[in-house]
């Protein structure tokens, strides 16, 4: 933020509701994001929703989500806070089996921010958006003086269909189902962290960061009402998105530590940092609660597609102890996987 | 933000993803916003849309809208970041003439946030989504480092229902059209501006910061089809609203100065600090351009409502020239009504 002239940069002017603000939105967010919602302009982006229903989403179940974004830095190996915007929003549809209808991106801009900055952001929401087959609806800007923010917030909402016959939420995971993910985990939270200023990591590992919500189409085509539980394991990691499953469902989660896929740049370097990649952040990762009978079917068809290539078993729901998540360890012996307590580093996502 | 002890601050493992962040989420978020979706804690809220369609409702066109808030200071006369956030939302989804299905809010706090702080809002929010009769059915919660953010932003997004047979966009305005407001403009503007440090603005104007489905509600029940657009009048205030219909329209609009209300304490501040109220920020005003033959019924059925007692007619809508807004003075004179071009006052919502 030093060598541009002003008019390269964000000013305050430009989130007070003038010629400015108007201007920005025009060239740059409708002119990158740009689609026949976004183009009306009007403060609430009217949907058809039922000129677009499939037959079995006629009975009309809406998912309904929202995440913050305050990634930093803006740019990591393997991506970069717009498509982590657009992605985190469209997979937790995905974890609802939810087919994405339409995004909202609202943004909260430092004073100063360059404005190139800014149009990377928004190009790369663009391709990310594009490749979820989802458009931006509708917006909002602010801006508030330097050092009141750090460059560039993101918060994208997302609404979606769910299709007929899915009850899928952490309270319907059952004792007896398998527990798959979709990939090796902690990617996302390494790369963060070895792109972040202080931290001399040496790392090649890249962000997961992915759109899941071709993925979980396959797997719902393939398996549709076994699947009983997802989440997207963000932060804190897979510790978390399994502790929070065992507490819904009042049951207890037992994965087997060797067999949970962590590739060996995140072991090394969650070894150097002492923490555990159990408790790293994924962006682009499915942990899916499944019946035990559709569990190699899924296993399947997730390895068909291109994000779910090294999907596995990892665990199982057992009917005790209530809300309680086991690790086995390669000796056989178990222990209890808890969220973690202390300060994890802030700004993963 | 200084004498409170540790424990009763936002500390940035509030944000981690860990034991912290789901007692926050648990004890504070869910505790004060509980409602059954909210309580159910998937990353996707899933709304049954179908099952609570009115019978006008169910060629199924949702409304989809978000903002982010960012004012300062968070408490302010007659209203507060939470109320605002609620109110903001609401009102944009009203614009569409759309009845209010379910709120997001989702949270960047700054570490070192007290604790009641919080409280304070979230408890504001949750009076103001009672009064709109709206629930906040997902959220999301960010923490970055002390002087990353200023205390507290807010995004929310909502979605609602938009009754069949309306067709309220600013493209829908028609020459011949008359224009609606359903207040006094400026008031929060006004009041942010008056509470805000370093401005020893004396006023005892309270925001007009308000939930306003209920008004629409009865403004469509009244005159139903005759509503052609709606725009809630904040940053930029009535000047921008106008501007923005005139540009989607593609034609003129007119306004009489004199007819425009504006409390004497608006007025006196705003000559004081050179503003013109017409650039003021409302928060619970609706701009509304309406058939000339339902003007007069459409005014009837806003003065009986409480947020819409003074609503009155301010102007018409005129075929030429195109993308423009007059003012018509008191002596007969007209000038062109611009958007604002200099530094307006940031973080006024």
């Amino acid at each position: 933020m030093s060598d541009e002239p002003a008019e390269d940069r964000i000013l305050l002017s430009h989130g007070g509701g003038g010629r400015r603000m108007h201007d920005l939105i025009r060239d740059l967010f409708r002119a990158r994001l740009s689609n026949p919602l976004l183009d009306q302009g009007d403060d609430s982006a009217v949907l058809d929703v039922g000129a677009g229903l499939a037959p079995s989403e006629a009975e009309g179940r809406l998912a309904f989500t929202t995440d913050s974004f305050v990634v930093d830095p803006l740019f990591f190996p393997g991506g970069d806070i717009g498509r982590l915007a657009i992605c985190g929003t469209v997979n937790d549809l995905a974890t609802a089996g939810a087919r994405p209808l339409a995004l909202s991106a609202s943004f909260i801009l430092e004073e100063g921010l360059p404005m190139g900055t800014l149009e990377r952001v928004v190009d790369s929401m663009r391709a990310a958006a594009d490749e979820a087959e989802v458009m931006v609806a509708t917006g909002d800007t602010k801006v508030v003086a330097r050092g009141a923010a750090d460059k560039v917030f993101i918060t994208t909402s997302g609404v979606g269909m769910v299709p007929g016959g899915l009850e899928i939420g952490g309270g319907s995971a059952g004792a007896g189902d398998t527990v798959l993910v979709t990939g090796p985990i902690g990617d996302h939270g390494v790369a963060v962290l070895s792109q972040r200023e202080g931290l001399a990591l040496e790392s090649d590992v890249e962000s997961d960061c992915a759109p899941l919500g071709g993925l979980v189409a396959a797997l719902l085509n393939a398996v549709g009402g076994g699947v009983h539980a997802m989440r997207d394991p963000t932060r804190g990691g897979l510790a978390s998105a399994l502790n929070e499953i065992a507490e819904q469902s009042g049951l207890c989660i037992e994965i087997d530590e060797e067999r949970v896929p962590v590739r060996p740049g995140v072991a090394v370097a969650c070894e150097m940092l002492g923490l555990d990649p159990l408790h790293m952040a994924c962006e682009g990762r499915m942990v899916i609660i499944i019946d035990e009978h559709a569990a190699s079917a899924a296993i399947d068809a997730l390895r068909a597609h291109p994000y779910g290539r090294d999907a596995c078993a990892i665990g199982r729901v057992l009917p005790a102890p209530a809300a309680r998540v086991h690790v086995r360890t390669a000796l056989g012996t178990r222990r209890i996987l808890d969220l973690p307590v202390g300060e994890m580093l802030p700004r993963i996502c």
